[in-house]
């Protein structure tokens, strides 16, 4: 049995709590079943297992180094990449035609979630491959796709995204990266430097593959002016391509995964090939970005998840202390969980991984059955539905990984801060979270600026309706009735405190996204309270049935409580901004400060 | 000029919005002046900047190492602790006749607060030895006295404080380690093992001298059977005294200091010397415990200070992205302190930094009044009033810490999680505070069970009677009863909410501190929302001669606005708890996590 994560929790997730077979009877899906899902999922414990989990403290503490010009990684990440391209991990979820398995996206996003729950830098290397071969197989021309997708599904080579500049990190608008037409037709010289590229160089892959964006000469400012290329590092005939690796960055934790300095074309003579049509670019890369934000809230997910099964496990086993109605000193230590305090804190990164894990997969699912629908107006509002989750469910596990993987430090004391326990390291991978793929804040405005007013506010009306239905559901079930009450409270009190958000449209832009990171905390909240009561009403019913495992449904029904008593309030806590005709971000000049 | 403190904040903190020179006209501190004070501070930041900063990086990236049964420390301590001992550091809170400097433990506390925030780690080496001293002259024998303190003063001895055990850390009264009786009086053979003591063993100083507790033979069992005794690693004659350092933890962050597990007689032969009377120990230790835990606090309000004024430059220099009402992408980036939620995240660190200083000079002064105090009714009162801030004191910036530098490294974005910038290292040492000297669920207990309960409540009393006082204050400055409004809004719900908690007494001990915790949390806001009141109300008077800074004093004010608009409302968020009758961290089971 794998320790750092529950597999009858993510099982109880995918098949239970919610039905990813559903899936199996789209006809793309249909050549899978019950069995292949978990096929697949037990291939993910095993690759885990027996290579991942074993490096993840040595890939820690021997770092990724730059040695002449090549930035080396752990020796053994050469045979674990080639092992993901001969299990078929890469293109997985692509179609037979290209050699994949057809596989929902739910299931390889649940499939990483192990790898990356048992070392998070090792995971990275396969799924920047297939983010960067579905840009290609998506947009590219028939030539790209032949030329460079075999060879990055095979995992003999590594693939990028190579968006991020000095001058342009969360204001992509402002990218230089240049790209000069050639005389051969969709051949360009490129010309810029990239920074904080992950895997943008390493030596366990025999060529790298960027998916960079640049501006072609004369192309209009800001983002309608972007185009993608692909910029190999080796070019075909095996000579370097002139993309240097000026640098790499040395980081808190997530270190055994290289970050990348590059100069591009420093010499002239980097030569980029143009992915579909040209400024289309940042069009291209937002129609992968759903799914690259979901798959940050998932390894957020997944790091909060270890820490979480790494403290459980210390306080069933580490004697403290006695009850606090126990007098007698010559009684023997019990083991910390029996302390209120600490079980407060296991409840809270239970409730927060397995909410989360539940949002994730609720996601998916949704995603999956997007890919498939046919009809246009259904499809919309999924996708509706979908864009407007996405930001919730990149950044509440992100924020709320750094607190659980802080809680897991704090209930083994002085030894969790010690790097003889494996809470330390998550504590540290789990901080990039809220800055991946964008920060916390850009996602704030994204959902109150952007997502809650597409289309009139269909898509928030769209996950009202969805909450209503689950509220409905287990307001019928007796013992769900007082959990019901207290979720529904806060919900109208979330929705009276939006109504006035909005009402701030009228002060500008400014006021009204003031407290966008807030609105956007307390969607988190509201969103993992809804995902609570879905699994209430799942374990209710299971109970109901006569289950012969109860502690694993009746601590889904406590957590779901703890849920709604210990977290839901926290939006009480956030109200009364929504409703403040104050602005003292606003107000506080710089040299004030 | 410091880079990593504000020295005119700390000279408000000190001389404007608290009189620390009240201290000068108590007899044992008058030949003190403001003068003195302020060259006391000068002299800790230029010791901070000429020796501890440049090393700040480096004690991080060169941990100390057990060598051959020693543990070295980074070269440049040796001259650093020399140089605390020549400048009169570790006695300077002492008596003239102890070759002291009679000067406030406030003062001390604040020149303490530059060096922590200069270098964390470098700076405990001094307070550690200050420590142990004043156990050694408070509650030892002249002998001791003469024979261990002179050497400790001049830095040639380091000074620890050895409590924790491998089967005892948060509960003290199981811990093992025993004294047995020799022919000599005040002599015992000690034996067992200690461990996480903080510079229990260097090469930086000729002999440690560990402040010791341990059980005689035949003592009662608990907390009323452990006496206090000073074990030297050297003996009086140069041989080893059988103390040996059998391992260094490895940790996150605070990496200069070395942190050793030691097994103490192992060979039958480590002499202790028993400090005052037999089964006295915990009890001389808990009268330093308020300065101790006080101390630590102030070590997190340090590290949270430096990483505030690290992103705070970091983001008026950094351009990236436009002010929102900005359409045209031809003009320049603007730094990113004029974004909305950058200056959130700033007035965030910046409240709580700045309030949590106000707190702990108000209680150092209260400290210093306190050890003068002639009226016992008087006395009494003060301490209560100190004994029930000082868990508040020590948690509330412990914890707020963890989030301040956590906003520290997102401001700075990925360049935050790389080790370019400082604000990782912040982060890794910050974590240390919930931990240290009891943790967070110990200081909940602590200040619910016990200081809210002491002498009928009068300590609760009297700190509500100080805030009433700056409530009034506040409230009949015009500019300032909006403020005070809102935050007497929250006190009131508070002291409801408190009310509905001490009901739970009647429910047993187990229900009635199930949600201490969240009650220190509570306590914390409040505390510090109190304080921000007090530095409004200096602030406004200030303006109002019309001073010639005014972007310091508005920025006070604005900062106040901020912390009741985003921090005190927090409370909202856990009034629910209290006003509940049901405890899910009770009810949960251990087989259903």
């Amino acid at each position: 049995m794998a320790e750092f994560y529950s597999k009858k929790d993510l099982l109880f997730q995918l098949f239970e709590n919610q039905n990813s077979l559903e899936l199996i009877e789209l006809p793309y899906f249909s050549d899978h079943s019950e069995e292949t899902f978990k096929l697949i999922l037990d291939a993910a414990e095993q690759i885990s297992v027996n290579s991942l989990y074993p490096i993840f403290k040595e890939m820690d503490r021997n770092e990724p180094q730059l040695v002449d010009g090549k930035i080396r990684i752990h020796p053994k990440m050469k045979s674990i990449i080639s092992q993901f391209g001969e299990d078929g991990w890469i293109q997985s979820i692509f179609s037979y035609e290209e050699g994949g398995q057809q596989l929902p996206w739910t299931i390889h996003l649940c499939a990483g979630f192990i790898m990356q729950a048992a070392n998070y830098s090792a995971s990275v290397f396969p799924f920047l491959t297939t983010g960067a071969a579905n840009l290609i197989r998506t947009f590219g021309s028939k030539e790209l796709v032949d030329r460079f997708t075999p060879n990055m599904y095979s995992g003999k080579w590594q693939g990028t995204m190579a968006l991020t500049e000095p001058d342009a990190g969360s204001s992509l608008s402002d990218l230089t990266t240049s790209a000069l037409p050639t005389e051969k037709a969709g051949i360009f010289h490129i010309k810029g430097q990239k920074i904080y590229i992950s895997a943008g160089d390493h030596d366990a892959c025999e060529n790298i593959i960027h998916l960079m964006l640049a501006r072609i000469q004369g192309a209009p400012a800001g983002t309608k002016g972007i185009s993608l290329f692909v910029v190999p590092q080796v070019r075909e005939d095996g000579k370097p391509n002139d993309v240097l690796t000026q640098g790499i960055y040395h980081k808190m934790g997530y270190k055994g995964a290289p970050i990348a300095h590059l100069m591009i074309g420093s010499k002239d003579a980097c030569e980029g090939y143009l992915v579909g049509k040209p400024n289309q670019g940042l069009k291209y890369m937002f129609q992968m970005m759903n799914e690259a934000r979901l798959g940050v809230g998932m390894n957020a997910v997944a790091i909060a998840t270890a820490a979480f099964q790494s403290s459980l496990a210390y306080a069933k086993e580490r004697p403290q202390g006695r009850k606090l109605t126990e007098k007698d000193l010559n009684k023997p230590q019990v083991p910390i969980i029996e302390h209120a305090d600490v079980k407060r804190m296991l409840l809270f990164q239970k409730s927060v991984t397995e909410g989360t894990l539940a949002l994730l997969v609720y996601c998916g699912i949704l995603s999956d059955k997007i890919s498939q629908e046919e009809n246009p107006e259904k499809k919309k509002e999924m996708h509706l539905l979908l864009d407007l989750l996405t930001p919730i469910a990149k950044s509440y596990p992100s924020e709320m990984g750094v607190q659980c993987t802080s809680a897991a430090i704090q209930i083994l004391g002085g030894a969790g801060y010690t790097t003889d326990f494996p809470v330390e390291q998550y504590y540290r991978e789990a901080r990039i979270h809220p800055i991946h793929e964008g920060t916390t804040g850009i996602h704030g405005i994204d959902l109150l600026g952007r997502k809650v007013l597409l289309e009139e506010g269909l898509g928030w009306k769209l996950l009202q309706k969805e909450i209503q239905k689950t509220v409905q559901e287990a307001g019928e079930i007796e013992n769900l009735k007082e959990l019901t009450k207290g979720f529904e409270a806060i919900l109208n009190k979330f929705n009276q405190g939006v109504a006035q958000l909005l009402f701030r449209m009228n002060l500008g832009p400014e006021k009204y996204l003031a407290d966008a990171t807030l609105f956007l905390e307390a969607s988190g909240i509201l969103t993992v309270g809804w995902m609570w009561l879905r699994q209430a009403i799942t374990a209710q019913k299971t109970l109901s049935k006569g289950n012969s495992d109860q502690n694993f449904y009746l601590g889904k029904l406590e957590t779901a409580r703890y849920f709604m008593e210990y977290e839901l309030t926290k939006i009480e806590g956030l109200l009364p901004r929504f409703h403040s005709k104050s602005f003292p971000t606003l107000d506080i000049k710089r040299e004030w400060l």
